[in-house]
């Protein structure tokens, strides 16, 4: 590719005042450029992984007192020569230093063209290059844990495993359909079934994974409904009290959706508050009404809250499940309950299975005197079953390869009844290029130019 | 000082998401504490100025894969042990970075902790150590000239220049009293008035220069005020368009002010757009017209914008002179010049000078078809004299400085005026004393505890 020789030049570090700020640059002329408008020791003659203080002159101006580091091809994080350069962190200062550097040479780096040149020239693949945007946006341990582990080769590793066992399985039918011409006995046939079974389980295991990996990535959607006062801002205050998050008001078109990330046990979770579900008797409400079923769909879990004290509130939870969900779970929260006469859970649930089909999990709490949220709270870290896929390495997080894996499952899955209804060869051999293609699609084995720039302009600049 | 041996650590860059975050940590264990938690080349057996790829641990957890700059001591900012981690620029694993370092005996630095040290240990005064708050925070060519200026030493020799002046002059001031009591002639006393004369023009010269140089560290404030309708907020936008700069709103307490940086040939001037003022019919326009009066009180230009088709509106000019402000320049900007019946700006004067009393300069434009506006433009990067200035290395920007200088002319004076009166000794002594001490203060040879984290209070973090 011919853009993969000019030199590159940004900012690395955040916009902003700072004590410091860095200008990357990267490829063939890196050091030459910079050397030009440094005073101080010959840049060209300085060894790798060398520190070098020294100012920036143009046009007999000095433009700032900087750092120099070096880092020569290939042992730098392009494998191209780059040199990094620590300002004073002026946004005027670092802007001047770029525009010299693109005058004398570099050309301004699109988004994620340091770590595109680092993939295109083998330091890692595609999916380590994505756990790496995947790492600097991580906000919570578990986030962070799986982006590292991601960025380290452990998906790859799976996905290499796979490929492998896809490769040795396509071999395997092109024996037993030579044998299959012979019209030999079906024992190869039932071993190609057992591997073909045994690919389909593991590539649905590792999609099925995506559940629980993008909502690491983005923070589980716990939306809050109920009733006008049925106490969903109280609950929500009190969840986050606990917590000291940062309440954030994040702008719906028609009305304010509150969305409060908290942290718990290291995964953060996005409390959404929403309107109070009524009989909307003007067009505005209705909107607002509209919205909170649109949170609703979108939601990983749903705190249905309700005035103990007033079951009649309930009656909108059959068009909650009138959703039909799956993906949703459901938690019903008796608010109120330290105003209650003396009820046991027991009559509250009996109540409840009158007025609703399905059996949800309760929390009799009361939001006002912060009675039960501890307990509602580890319920939350145990909904989606999260824990028990920590110690595996094969979380996938990534929109683009829980796509793949599903091109793939689908091209296995036709391989396999094509294997039942013995179709022949031909179709067969496609398939199963299409399932390696997926695969392939995932590393970065097989790309284009297209898919790469779309990868890469999600990084920040500067990466 | 005590505080002074321990080791502490800071994030160098502006907060938020980027590619690259610097933790810089500095100390006589600086380095110890890094590669207690560092996997990769043992640290305290690498050389200064070098650059090393690995890893943070923590509790067998990998944190983060860094570069760590190694800068050993005297040969850093601070003239400490330094270590620069360069981490991913994600703010989870900054913190969490800062956080293992604290664990490791490192402690969190205070703002303008980095520089503070390093002007402790001798590398540069306290005049350039102030310089490199104002260099980062400067948004202008201009700005930034005269910051590095200061920075690299140009400000500190000026002072330097006048405390060898006054120490001079102190020598001649006891022999001139040495003399005065064996009664001689007054030929020396004439050399004694000669050199303070010559002090007092100096330091009043410097202080003068204050006017100018905060505004260029700051931005000329520029009120554009006048009746309503008469064409501010098109006059703004004409201003403003040309450079295309982003507007900005500044809340104001009761009413916004909508104030706009524009940069005209690399000075800023904040263009202040105000209330239009007319007899207030009720309170809330009676606070707005207070506002823009206390804005024009603060300004260094107003620009005073009337319909050139209606003199009447020239009439509120009385109460804007009864302000008395005279670091204010007035200009006159006479709007809708093109909806004009034929008038040359000799008529538009004449009318003009009946109504007021003072001669004010004056533009005749139309700010809806972009008429005459680059003249004004002009005309406000002349007003302050601002030019004439830049070539002088002896800007003062700093108010603490400006203060300084005024408590050395103010005691200048007291000696001034007691040769004249022949006072006593003892008296002249003193106030010697007090004049010195002040320049002192300036460069920071003689400085409190107080003072200097008061100065130093006022820095980014991690500088």
């Amino acid at each position: 590719m011919t853009y993969h020789t000019d030199t590159i030049v940004a900012l690395s570090t955040p916009p902003g005042l700072g004590a410091v700020g860095v200008i990357r640059i990267s490829g063939t002329h890196a050091i030459e450029i910079v050397n030009a408008v440094f005073k101080g020791k010959n840049l060209l003659q300085q060894a790798s992984h060398t520190l070098h203080f020294g100012k920036i002159v143009h046009e007999q101006q000095i433009i700032d007192e900087v750092v120099v580091g070096l880092f020569l091809a290939p042992t730098s994080y392009t494998k191209e020569n780059i040199a990094e350069i620590s300002c004073h962190g002026s946004p005027y200062i670092l802007q001047k230093v770029i525009e010299i550097l693109i005058k004398n040479g570099a050309r301004s780096a699109k988004p994620g063209e340091f770590t595109m040149r680092a993939f295109l020239n083998g330091r890692f693949d595609l999916s380590q290059a994505e756990a790496v945007a995947d790492l600097i946006a991580a906000d919570s341990e578990i986030a962070h844990k799986t982006a590292m582990q991601q960025m380290r080769g452990g998906f790859s590793l799976e996905i290499k495993r796979l490929r492998e066992e896809l490769i040795h399985f396509a071999s395997l039918i092109e024996l037993e359909l030579d044998f299959g011409e012979e019209d030999v006995e079906f024992a190869d046939r039932m071993a190609l079934s057992a591997t073909i079974e045994q690919l389909l389980r593991t590539i649905h295991a590792l999609s099925a994974s995506f559940k629980v990996g993008n909502v690491i990535k983005k923070g589980v959607p716990v939306v809050l409904a109920g009733r006008p006062n049925a106490g969903k801002s109280t609950l929500l205050n009190a969840l986050v009290n606990e917590e000291r998050a940062i309440v954030s008001n994040i702008a719906g078109t028609t009305r304010d959706i509150i969305e409060v990330p908290i942290n718990i046990d290291g995964l953060t979770f996005r409390l959404i508050d929403t309107a109070g579900i009524r009989e909307a008797s003007d067009t505005i409400e209705a909107i607002g009404v509209k919205k909170t079923f649109e949170q609703i769909e979108n939601a990983a879990i749903l705190l249905y809250i309700f005035d103990a004290n007033d079951l009649s509130e309930l009656e909108v939870l059959e068009d909650i499940n009138k959703l039909n969900n799956s993906k949703l779970t459901i938690v019903l929260v008796a608010n109120k309950c330290d105003l209650c006469q003396e009820h046991t859970l027991g009559t509250l649930e009996n109540s409840i299975n009158k007025l609703t089909k399905n059996a949800f999990p309760i929390f009799e709490i009361s939001a006002h005197k912060q009675q039960n949220i501890h307990q509602l709270k580890a319920y939350l870290t145990s909904a989606l079953g999260i824990n028990s896929y920590l110690n595996d390495n094969t979380l996938v997080t990534n929109i683009r390869h829980f796509e793949a894996l599903n091109n793939c499952y689908l091209s296995l899955e036709k391989v396999s009844l094509a294997l039942q209804n013995k179709i022949t060869t031909d179709f067969l051999a496609q398939d199963i290029r299409h399932a390696l293609s997926a695969l392939s699609e995932i590393t970065g084995s097989i790309t284009t130019e297209d898919l790469l720039d779309n990868i890469f302009s999600k990084f920040c600049i500067g990466k």
